[in-house]
C-alpha cells in the first residue's frame, strides 16, 4: 500500500478539512502546522549523513512545508528515537544541526528523546499566517504561470552519487544532504499575491508536485522542460532529465500565480484547460496523467 | 545517560526559554505546544495493546499535556511509521482510536505516515490560550494547595497485570490502555485561578510531577499519602504505595493553586518553604530529594 492510500484512509476517518496540503492551515488560530518524519535506512542512512546534517536537514524540511504554505515558519518542535548507545556527541550534533537551520527566525520550543532500535525522527513546525495569503494545491487557475524557485534534480543526483560509493566533496552531495528551504521565495510570493494562488515544494519531486497542484485545481499544467532551472553538471548522469523532473529532496517551490505579479525565480510554464501535466521535452510533448506520474515516483514502501 | 540529561544538553544548545513545561507556550501565537512518542517495545507492546487503544492512547499522552498546562486542546498531527506489512485493518483501527479520543472538539489536521522497522507514533497536539491563565512548573508558591484530579497507581498496575500474563477485563488494564485525559480539570482550573498556578500531568508518576514542580518552584510540597485517591482494589498488589506514587502513565493532572479558589478535585498537600517533597506515609514523615525520586523512576533507557 502507497502512502497516498493510507492518507485517504485517514482523511475518510478523520473527516478532516485540513488534510490535503503538506500544512494545515488552522485559521481561527492564525496558524499553519506540518509534521514531517525521516526514518532511519528508509530516509536516510547514517553510512552517508552526519548527525550534524541529519538536524539540519529534519528541520529543512519541514520548515520548506510551511514556507510552501506562504506562512512564516516561527516555531519548531522535535521528537527525537535512538539506540541507547548512541553517543552524547550524536544528539550535541545534531542539535547542533537543527539550530543552524533554525537561523535567527525560528526556535525549536520542545519535543522529547525516547530510546528505539533505530534512529527516528519527526518534527512539527508551526508558521505564523499574519496577513499573508495561505496556498492551497486547490488553487491554481486557467492562465497563472508556473513559477519554480530553483535547480531541480541536485539533491537525486547526490543520492546516486552516495549509494554509487562516491562520498567526495560536490555540490550534488551538499544539496541532498544539506538543502535550503526557500523560505524568502515562499515569503515574497505570499506577500506579491493578493489572491488564491497555489504553492508547494518539491520534496517528492517536481512531477510530483506539478501533478498534485494539476489534480487537486481540476487544471493542465503545460510545462517547458528546458525552462526548468538546473545545475548543468547534472548532464554527465545518464539519467539527468528523469532526476530534474521526478528526483526529489530539492526542497524548492512551485508556485503557480497570476501573471505579472511576479518579477522572480523561473517561468517553467503555464495553466490550462484540461487534467494532468503536459511536457515539451526533446522536441516532443507528453501528456502525463496522476497515474502516470505515481508509477515513476520512488515509493516509501518497499512493497507497493 | 537519562532523558533529562539529554534535554538539558538540548536545552543549552537551543537556547530555549521555552523547554522546562510538557506545552511550549507561545505567547505571540496565542497558542501552546507539545510533541510526544510512543515507540514499540519501548513504550508498548503489540502483545498487550490493540491498533484502536494504540491511536486512542497516543492522542490522549497528548491532549493530557495540553490540559495540564491550562490551555483547550484543539489540534492534532499524527506521524506513524511502521513496517511495511502491517495491513490496512491496523491503519483503520488507530485512526479510530485517534479519532475516538478526539471527541468533539479535537481535529486531527494533519501528520504522516513512513515505513520503519517497528511501530513509532509521534503526536504534536497544539491547543489555544485564548483568556486562559498558562500554568508554569516554576509557580508553586508556599501556602498554596496541591491537588489531584483522581486515582493514582490504576495504570501501573494494568501493566504489572498485563506483563504477568493476566490479561482479563480489569479496571487496571483498562486505565493503562485507555486512560482518559483530564481535560475539564484543566480548563476548571485555569477558569477558576486568575494568578499564576503550577500544573502537570503525571504521566510519568506522580511523585516525579511533585518533584518537578518542586524543586522548579524552588519550594517543599508536604504530601499525606492517605490523602491521594487510589482504587482499593490495588492494595492486593504487594509493591501497591509504590505503583501509586511511583507509578506512571495515569495522565491524572497535578495543580497547585491558592487555597480557596478550587472546590473539585482532591487536595493532597500544602506548599512549604524549603526544597524538595515531604511524604507523610505510615505514621512516618520522609524527606525526598530530587535525585531519591529520580532514582525511583522508570527509565526509558535500559542503560542508565
Amino acid at each position: 500500500m502507497k502512502e497516498k492510500d493510507f492518507i485517504s484512509i485517514i482523511k475518510q476517518i478523520s473527516n478532516s478539512e485540513y488534510i490535503g496540503d503538506d500544512c494545515a492551515f488552522l485559521e481561527d488560530l492564525g496558524i499553519v502546522v506540518t509534521q514531517d518524519s525521516l526514518v532511519e535506512d528508509v530516509h536516510f542512512s547514517m553510512k552517508y549523513i552526519s548527525p550534524y546534517q541529519l538536524g539540519y536537514k529534519s528541520v529543512m524540511v519541514n520548515v520548506s512545508d510551511v514556507a510552501a504554505s506562504g506562512a512564516e515558519p516561527k516555531y519548531l518542535t522535535i521528537a527525537l528515537s535512538m539506540p541507547a548507545d548512541v553517543d552524547d556527541d550524536f544528539i550535541k550534533e545534531f542539535y547542533k544541526g537543527a539550530k543552524s537551520a533554525c537561523g535567527e527566525d525560528i526556535k525549536i520550543v520542545g519535543g522529547d528523546i525516547t530510546g528505539g532500535d533505530k534512529i527516528f525522527i519527526s518534527v512539527c513546525a508551526i508558521g505564523a499566517v499574519g496577513k499573508r495569503k495561505i496556498s492551497s494545491r486547490k488553487n491554481a487557475k486557467v492562465g497563472y504561470d508556473v513559477i519554480v524557485s530553483g535547480n531541480h534534480g541536485s539533491s537525486a543526483a547526490g543520492l546516486e552519487l552516495l549509494l554509487s560509493g562516491q562520498n567526495v566533496e560536490s555540490d550534488f552531495i551538499k544539496a541532498h544532504l544539506e538543502p535550503v528551504a526557500q523560505v524568502e521565495f515562499g515569503k515574497k510570493i505570499a506577500q506579491n499575491v493578493p489572491c488564491d494562488y497555489a504553492m508547494m515544494d518539491t520534496s517528492d519531486g517536481l512531477m510530483d508536485a506539478l501533478s498534485a497542484i494539476a489534480n487537486e485545481s481540476n487544471v493542465l499544467l503545460e510545462i517547458d522542460f528546458d525552462k526548468i532551472p538546473y545545475d548543468n553538471k547534472i548532464s554527465r548522469f545518464q539519467n539527468w532529465q528523469d532526476l530534474i523532473l521526478y528526483g526529489g529532496e530539492d526542497y524548492q517551490l512551485v508556485a503557480v500565480v497570476p501573471k505579472g505579479l511576479v518579477d522572480f525565480g523561473f517561468v517553467i510554464g503555464e495553466v490550462k484547460e484540461g487534467l494532468g501535466v503536459d511536457l515539451k521535452m526533446n522536441g516532443n510533448r507528453f501528456h502525463l496523467s496522476k497515474s502516470d506520474i505515481e508509477n515513476k515516483i520512488f515509493n516509501h514502501f518497499v512493497k507497493g
